[in-house]
């Protein structure tokens, strides 16, 4: 089955101690739809501007992603610059150019609109619900987000929550929305918001599915070098929907493998800048991570 | 087989934001010997003053420690107190009276020095190695440290890697010995430092294994409430040897297991002040709980 993604299309200028990326393909959207394509057909949509490279548009297309939900706007492409410190655990905003972004309102095209797995990626909750009111009885939706939204957008984050099915967030925005510090407390908080599956993501350490099943510790693939982390909680996400989207049989018994997929996803992500090594990526070279997260874990 | 366990003995007070406990049993040896007492005999080698409560050596012996080399000296034991921030990751020194501790030197009892499973629990890594002077070739060394040996005497913990079949620290002592921010990159250079066997404990984010097998990683059982964690590390580490001194056949089959045993004990050990909920643990409750983090993990 397909699986549509809402969230942001942009150009991210990266820079690390060691190098200087200027406008690789980014976005939330960007990010989760190449992860998800390795499993199933994605549904992209999303917002650019008159200035978004050709070559762009191929590589979403190479990856199989519908398009006919990409708005090309005159303007400028959202642009994002930021820099990573030496541990590549902190960045920091350098500039952010919103251009097309600003406006942007999600329109799904007629055949999108009994989607039956949808990702709400990282972008504004009032969106989020934008897209949501468009859907006919969507199967499973999840919904991804960012402090800024905690911060600026709290009150329709918590309405979405009694949306959606799954939600995922890291650690920090776990804490910052319930004050818990403990991971399994905020969980169980979360819960009480609306979701019936909550996952937060760890990065290096992984991530923690709860649901009605309880929960899943989802291991991080081992990675003695990062190169650039940018995307890689979309990677996560996306290549879970993807891989949900793909698999027969109940949510309850695919999630666990799902993330899985998505964990290793994540982890080429971080092999390179932007997506440059997730699009080099084969559907073997990811069954081959899965299967060493098997041997990592068992005992 | 037996378990040799050489470390410190001492009395916590220990401060959360939520309660004061005065003078409870604790010290590396104490939390390590207890929780590997759960799986084999252990004989016990540190100091204590002739303060220290009589029940305290009533509670070794209830588990069944070996007290052989438990030296009891005129003069006061070793006594730690500190205070814990509310999310309990943070902790200030509040006083250190070291007492007997002060001059303390390990002398291991004839029947001690054939002992073929060596634990050698935080402690100045002088006598670390003064211990492994007095053994006769010993099936498998591992050695635990702290940040504070690191800061004061790095030669002598350097020279005893040399020594050692296997080494834990945490997270932070890693990047602290190696500059590497990444732990995968860590490991790898702690290896050429000696030990064949690297665990990096990592809180309640669990712990990593590199050996000849290669990785593993290691899943902390999930606890919505922490106590004190004070020990954990120790009962970690303790419970690993236990296990490990238990299991017939090769270390390296046993050694994942042994982690996951060593895991949860230190979940029990978190769940309580000081070793108050450790020492009320059953085997069949730590069966149990390694049957959860099967499945908790499982995908």
């Amino acid at each position: 089955m397909s699986v549509l993604i809402v969230g942001s299309t942009a150009l991210d200028s990266i820079k690390t101690p060691k190098a200087e990326n200027p406008r690789l393909l980014g976005g939330s959207a960007s990010h989760a739809a190449v992860a998800a394509s390795f499993f199933s057909p994605v549904q992209l949509v999303g917002v650019v501007g008159d200035d978004f490279p050709k070559k762009y548009l191929q590589l979403y297309r190479r990856h199989g992603i519908d398009l006919a939900g990409l708005q090309i706007k005159p303007g400028k492409t959202f642009h994002w610059s930021g820099e990573y410190e030496v541990n590549l655990n902190n960045r920091r905003t350098l500039l952010t150019e919103l251009g097309v972004f600003e406006t942007f309102s999600p329109v799904l095209p007629k055949a999108y609109q009994a989607a039956p797995y949808v990702l709400l990626a990282n972008i504004a909750p009032a969106l989020q619900h934008h897209v949501l009111n468009q859907m006919r009885r969507p199967k499973f939706v999840v919904a991804d987000t960012m402090d800024l939204w905690l911060n600026i957008a709290l009150d329709d984050l918590v309405k979405l929550l009694k949306r959606i099915d799954g939600f995922v967030l890291n650690d920090s925005e776990a804490h910052q929305l319930t004050r818990e510090d403990n991971v399994f407390a905020a969980l169980k908080q979360i819960h009480k918001m609306g979701p019936k599956y909550v996952i937060i993501k760890k990065g290096s350490h992984g991530s923690i599915l709860s649901g009605p099943k309880g929960f899943f510790i989802c291991p991080a693939y081992p990675l003695p070098k990062v190169v650039d982390p940018t995307g890689a909680g979309d990677s996560f996400v996306g290549g879970m929907m993807g891989y949900l989207a793909s698999a027969p049989g109940a949510i309850d018994n695919n999630l666990r493998r799902a993330m899985i997929h998505g964990s290793v996803v994540a982890s080429f992500c971080c092999e390179g800048f932007g997506l440059n090594r997730t699009t080099k990526v084969t559907r073997a070279r990811l069954a081959q991570r899965v299967k060493e997260l098997e041997q990592l874990t068992r005992f």
